[in-house]
């Protein structure tokens, strides 16, 4: 990017870095740093986790509000490691004073997953007699043991093992042929092993057997498309170029296009995080976000029989979405002129190591933003749209999640998901019944019914930190038909509840009444409507949560029991299933249900507040979705409300305005046509 | 197109001109010789519409089958004239055999207002004394009655008035310039006027007087932009281009793209109509879908006071989706590579006219079809996926509406509207209380709520006619937690309730369980999922019908009481409201109510059925969605269940994938990179 040179060339005149932003993930370098510091006080340790704590928001919106006059916020490091045993410790490193801030063990909690915990276990299960005793029962040969392979999961939470010992479950599968896709050969025993001594400690056996199952593989990849005919051949090239370039701007990570601003951070949990979201009004920049990211999520699978209610990955809390991002490739994740940016992470030594291209920024046409033709001349204004794109995709084993987070030119910000890769599946003999807990997507292959379950954390800023939510309920007016007030029973309106304290917060999206959320500024008041300036949360996707109240996914995922809570902030309530998911019992709850117990009754009215979305689909798997699922989207709006004055893209050029009076005078409109399109 | 061409080639060589596809609409020719036809027994009159009588469905699937074998359906003209005087004349012509077969006169029924019929009324307000008089009285000077407009709306039903009497009522508006939006300067009374005499017969005038609006002028148009500080700047193109061709295949009016056929007919009503959509199954062409339209819609607002409760417009069955149709301009409405189709139309004189560029046909990027990354070796598989869109705008007065069919490799048909244009607006004091009913969106200018409810007919043809449907809802199992069937309290499944009557199928939506609707052919068996194969309708944007029980719209709007009929087929059951929709009183109610009072108890069990769906959305507007509103869009899909085997787009070319063997081998992967993409 152009800006990016410049400051590049004028940082090699002047011969300094400027130093981060303080939203900004840590860098390669910091990262090292903060492992020095840690290794140097408590080594060796093995490292989870070592990602920005973010600055606390008073001192951060102080430094925003006068950068050049209030102390920046300090780097801070905030690290997760092991010690061989075991034992769990949270820690702070103060980059900017070199210093530990913090260092604490953590008895009885088990942080995530990393992608190289996982692959240790596949190795291990190939080699535990126990193991392949188990494969020869299903059928597979002893030599045959490098054909099988296991998806490594967290054990969720399992009773009998409680959480001392950190655990994996290892989901176990066949290849016949290395390139066969293992989901369509489930095995039907799963195997526990325990990270740090590295070793199968149990494994669980149905009662009823399901040996190796023997229909053909089902493959999608391209010698197997061959074999059934090939790959069609009717699709012509689309091409979609900016040769004058893009039309946002980027100064490291701060991306600024068509009115907005927005810092792109990214963390080992969240994936994307955007920071200090604002629109620049008529040369006035307005706050609207200070943050919004997906916080977390959860996948309960809706089989009964054990071990199955173990299958319920936080994949967020218990996997990381950054940890999982994908390197995206130019012209197959990304189709026109892109932005790239990378991750750094720490890894199980403490080195860093990078995910070049974790996100995508680019923008695309939006089809048309308005249009109004007046019936009686022809005279018109019609209008295209664009959108940015924010946007990463990460690989949970078996599915692929791709995020985008998405700005539009009316002040709409939309966050759109995909869902995308394999179902996970289990084995089933010939004629066994599903009893409903799944599908049959291929002989011999069950898909369990599930829910996939996103929590989106917004931390709004509508025109200042101070913001109240109303539910908004569409709903008819009162008076039967007939009376005086409602006649012709016509009547209906915006009905809007202010939620008071969290607990009151707490509540469920209502399909009849159209529900929506509003965030809103009251001490700012629109001065057309008389209403405050609010921004509305439009989401339609927004199943209950089906495991029943009392149940092990209820007690751990509290987040997912209403699709909204709305919760007074706090700088480290960033997780709601919590800060350590996996094995945790939800004896008591972490997270969202732990901090409204404990201040549900404070007010949240017309003060800084965070509110908490949880939406999704109900997946009940069909033949369609296998071997490789197409991408199943949703989404969800946030929609500005009496914020502005008026629609706030009329200054976006018209690709062609007519008036009636140049109609009449047979005169020139405006034209700003799009030269590239053609008619066939 | 190619294909055209060489049609046109083959049809100059031998002299022929092939007979028109019997679904596709009346050419001009068609309509000229329909209309000879009824004028030489019948003439004068005033032509309201003349339109393809589609074939009787057992005659033309009887065609369809075996066309070499079977009799040709008739091409015949359905025909709706006016008297002088105000008769209503419904008439079938036979074109093949030039006569007529039905001509039946039909009183106190008054058909669709055409856009001539809207055009006149302006010219007539405009010199009424007593219209004159109560623009003085809002502030208007006499001699500014040119800068005095009306929206003509059908009259809906005023039970003072009746339906023997063809009327509108003229929503009123004035613009200080010819340039000016009128909607900022909303007149506060209602002239009634007489179609058959074109004059005004009455004046519906409020009991609190609001004066003209006194604020300046609120436009859009460029000159207003520039006074503003002038058009934005920093966007830069997006060229989208196929530079070798477009990957569909035109042959007349039947569009063949990626395994899809469908026939694109266009009629003055319902707009767009797709017929005989089948899916090329590896060589099988199978039935989904007899045929598709939006059928109706209503848009009822929520002010209870006289004589708002009149402004509830059906846009379909009241003014014609065909009739209000955008000629649509390349580069403007449209973007890439663009087929267009036109539309054909009866005017009030006879005479046949043509809407250039009516539809629009064109490929889209639609981002990632599919993709899977092993976690181990990061072998992966990235698919882009490609849809085809077949679209139309059209402007009721105030709105534009822009419909988009969109068809996608992995044999989902999606049906998406943009809501866009200018919001219905009233006059109000200043200070004055919108009481709920409404938004002050400028000064002076109130926009009542209102809901858009679309209906959406599907005549199912999955695998054959005969059709069953079912409700299906997400739902918790048996057994509480800690019981030995669900100890974890995780069961859940899919709750599937078949509709046997149509009185049963008479249903809303519940977004608590995630309802949706299956059409399912329960004679043809997924051999995989031993379910029967299926097409489920997926739409989360089902508002319930907020006009009470028993009042004017509910009586009217028989269609929006539910968000799912299902009839058994019947050949004249197009239109839910009714087949002529001005001046329905609701007792009895049109349509779908009707058809279900007399046939609601019959089966529709494994039979030939129709369903129909209304969604759509309650707008509650605000200051954003003025003086022209950004696209808001809303959508639904028709999503394939246990239809295929596995997933159908499987043999689309990736862009990129590499198997393990491959990455073990450090060999090369399959690579269709989309090289016209950068880095920026
Ligand atoms: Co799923
Ligand atoms: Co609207």
């Amino acid at each position: 990017m152009v800006l990016d040179r410049l400051k590049q060339v004028a940082q090699h005149v002047t011969g300094t870095t400027p130093p981060p932003h303080p939203f900004d993930p840590l860098s390669a370098a910091e990262i090292e740093k903060a492992v020095a510091l840690v290794n140097k006080e408590h080594g060796p340790l093995f490292y989870n986790a070592v990602t920005i704590w973010e600055p606390r928001k008073a001192e951060m919106l102080a430094w925003l509000a006068d950068p050049d006059h209030t102390i920046r916020p300090h780097r801070v490091a905030d690290v997760v490691a092991i010690k061989k045993g075991g034992m769990v410790y949270d820690g702070l490193v103060d980059l900017d004073e070199d210093k530990l801030l913090k260092w604490e063990s953590n008895e009885g909690v088990q942080p995530l997953i990393t992608m190289e915990d996982l692959q240790i276990v596949e190795h291990i299960v190939r080699e535990d007699p126990k193991v392949i005793e188990q494969c020869v029962i299903s059928g597979i040969p002893k030599e045959d043991m490098h054909k099988v392979y296991c998806d490594p999961w967290t054990i969720g939470f399992d009773a009998r093992f409680g959480n001392k010992v950190r655990l994996q479950q290892a989901l176990m599968y066949y290849r016949p042929h290395i390139d066969d896709s293992q989901y369509s050969k489930p095995l039907d025993f799963t195997p526990i092993f325990n990270c740090d001594t590295q070793e199968i400690i149990h494994i669980d056996i149905p009662p009823v057997r399901r040996p190796v199952n023997q229909a053909p593989p089902n493959n999608y990849h391209p010698a197997a498309i061959e074999a059934e005919g090939g790959y069609r051949k009717d699709l012509k090239p689309i091409n979609i170029t900016q040769p004058e370039g893009v039309s946002f701007k980027v100064d490291d990570r701060i991306i600024e296009w068509q009115n907005w601003k927005v810092h792109v951070g990214f963390n080992y949990r969240e994936g994307i995080v955007l920071n200090n979201i604002t629109y620049n009004d008529k040369g006035k920049e307005r706050g609207i976000f200070y943050r919004l990211s997906l916080a977390e999520m959860v996948v309960p699978y809706g089989n009964p029989e054990h071990p199955h209610q173990r299958k319920h990955a936080f994949d967020l809390g218990e996997y990381g979405g950054g940890y999982m991002t994908n390197s995206l490739a130019l012209g197959c994740d990304c189709k026109g002129a892109i932005h790239y940016m990378d991750a750094n992470f720490v890894n199980r030594a403490g080195a860093s190591q990078t995910i070049k291209n974790a996100i995508c920024v680019h923008e695309e046409d939006a089809g048309i933003l308005f249009k109004h033709t007046d019936f009686r001349d022809d005279s018109v204004i019609v209008t295209r749209g664009r959108k940015l794109l924010i946007s990463h995709v990460f690989t949970a084993a078996n599915y692929e999640y791709c995020v985008y987070w998405i700005f539009h030119q009316d002040g709409t910000v939309q966050l759109e998901i995909k869902l995308t890769g394999i179902l996970n599946t289990y084995a089933m003999n010939p004629g066994e019944d599903t009893r409903g807990w799944g599908t049959e997507v291929y002989p011999g292959v069950n898909a369990h019914n599930h829910q996939h379950l996103f929590c989106m954390r917004v931390d709004p800023n509508i025109d200042g930190p101070e913001n109240t939510v109303f539910q908004v309920d569409a709903k008819a007016g009162p008076g039967e038909v007939g009376s005086a007030e409602n006649k012709y029973g016509n009547a209906f309106y915006a009905h809007k509840t202010k939620y008071s304290t969290a607990k009151e917060s707490m509540s469920d999206y209502d399909g009849s009444s159209s529900r929506t959320w509003e965030m809103a500024n009251t001490n700012k008041i629109n001065p057309y409507s008389h209403k405050p300036v609010s921004y509305k949360l439009v989401s339609r996707e927004v199943p209950a949560l089906l495991p029943k109240e009392g149940g092990l996914v209820w007690k751990r995922a509290g987040f997912a029991r209403h699709a909204v809570h709305v919760t007074k902030y706090q700088d480290d309530q960033i997780h709601p299933a919590g800060r350590h998911v996996p094995q945790t019992s939800g004896e008591p709850s972490q997270g969202l249900p732990e901090w409204i117990a404990k201040h549900g009754d404070e007010s949240i009215d017309n003060t800084d507040i965070v509110l908490w979305h949880t939406f999704g689909i109900t997946h009940f798997p069909s033949p369609e979705d296998y071997p490789v699922m197409p991408a199943e989207p949703m989404t969800l709006l946030l929609r500005p409300r009496n914020f502005f004055l008026k629609n706030p893209a009329l200054d976006v050029p018209p690709s062609y305005a007519s008036t009636p009076s140049q109609i009449a005078a047979k005169k020139a409109a405006v034209s700003n046509v799009d030269k590239a399109s053609r008619a066939v």
